[in-house]
């Protein structure tokens, strides 16, 4: 049986990979095989181009090349890591895929939605996860968090104006496919945000807590 | 006035970077100003990803997403060198464009012509050569030119198959557009080369040999 992809969206510092890591510990108590990757990269071709695209110089790229490239390292991801383990019955915990280029590259870098789900389908056959968690907060306050912990900065240094539209084009998609996309205030603590993840998990997938 | 845009397309070892030399020189003599470069590269951006296409493992990447790749580098020679040359009146003289994507991503690379040329247009305007040269020989002998003179060797490795299907791929298009691509037997001697491409130009563009 096909294995169940779950991924976790938001702007930076919104608490992602914290909760991703929550999840798999929780998967893990179920008895469920797993894998944890991110986006861009989760394999070595796209980890190649993830360091083209998230450091050097805030204004290094286009958006449309930024699309072509992003999209580039989801083909090798998808090819080389999601699919296989899917179709060996594993699930997939996937910090970032679709919804963030469109909202990086869609939204904030002024392409539009459209050319970015066109490109999904060209390439990845549309592949979409089963369930999304958005991480919500004001993009002020995950700014402040991200820059504390320091890091891949390129996206960061984009400025107020750009991760306003990230939040606006996450809340966007999320109104768009409510069924999708699960939306969770991030701003609780990491307690109370993992307690909305999980009761959403067991409903959905007939886990136990 | 615009600049014209002329290209040099074929095989490995044919001689194309000699041809365009060649070609620099003339439109010198006749006073026209001009850029040289190449593809993929061109643009420091275009570079980085070059490095990551030419080099390395023969099959590091889908063919999909070398031709996302490749199209990235192409946006920004594009956006950065060709445009802004084309609209300040020089011409462009450029060693590999579409045609070559087309070729090795779309016929060798199995994709087809359809998604190489919707990309260019989805990404640059689909931006075609006045004029392009291709520089045709037996794969063979193009191979064993190419093998001599060393360098960035990943697609020299694909094999026969893979180069013979490059010559035909460019003989294909050199059918489906005669007006715009101009097949010349490179197996003739440099000079011999040279000449039908200065006949060709001063034909074309009414310059003077």
């Amino acid at each position: 049986m096909r294995g169940k992809f779950i991924t976790f969206e938001g702007g930076d510092g919104v608490g992602k990979s914290t909760q991703l890591s929550r999840l798999a510990g929780f998967l893990h108590k179920n008895n469920i095989p797993f894998v944890e990757t991110r986006e861009p990269g989760g394999t070595q071709q796209s980890e190649d181009l993830r360091n083209l695209v998230v450091r050097g110089d805030v204004n290094r790229w286009q958006p449309i090349s930024e699309l072509l490239i992003m999209t580039a390292a989801r083909a090798e991801h998808v090819h080389h890591v999601i699919e296989p383990a899917l179709n060996a019955g594993k699930w997939v915990l996937c910090d970032r895929f679709i919804d963030s280029t469109a909202v990086y590259q869609g939204v904030a870098g002024g392409l539009g939605f459209t050319p970015v789900f066109d490109l999904h389908t060209m390439v990845n056959a549309n592949l979409m996860p089963d369930t999304t968690f958005l991480l919500d907060m004001p993009e002020e306050v995950g700014l402040s968090r991200a820059s504390r912990r320091g890091g891949d900065a390129r996206f960061e240094k984009k400025g107020e104006t750009f991760h306003k539209k990230i939040r606006e084009g996450f809340l966007e998609l999320a109104s768009t496919y409510p069924e999708r996309i699960v939306k969770i205030d991030a701003q609780q603590d990491f307690d109370h945000v993992w307690h909305a993840i999980q009761a959403e998990m067991i409903k959905r997938f007939d886990l136990s807590a």
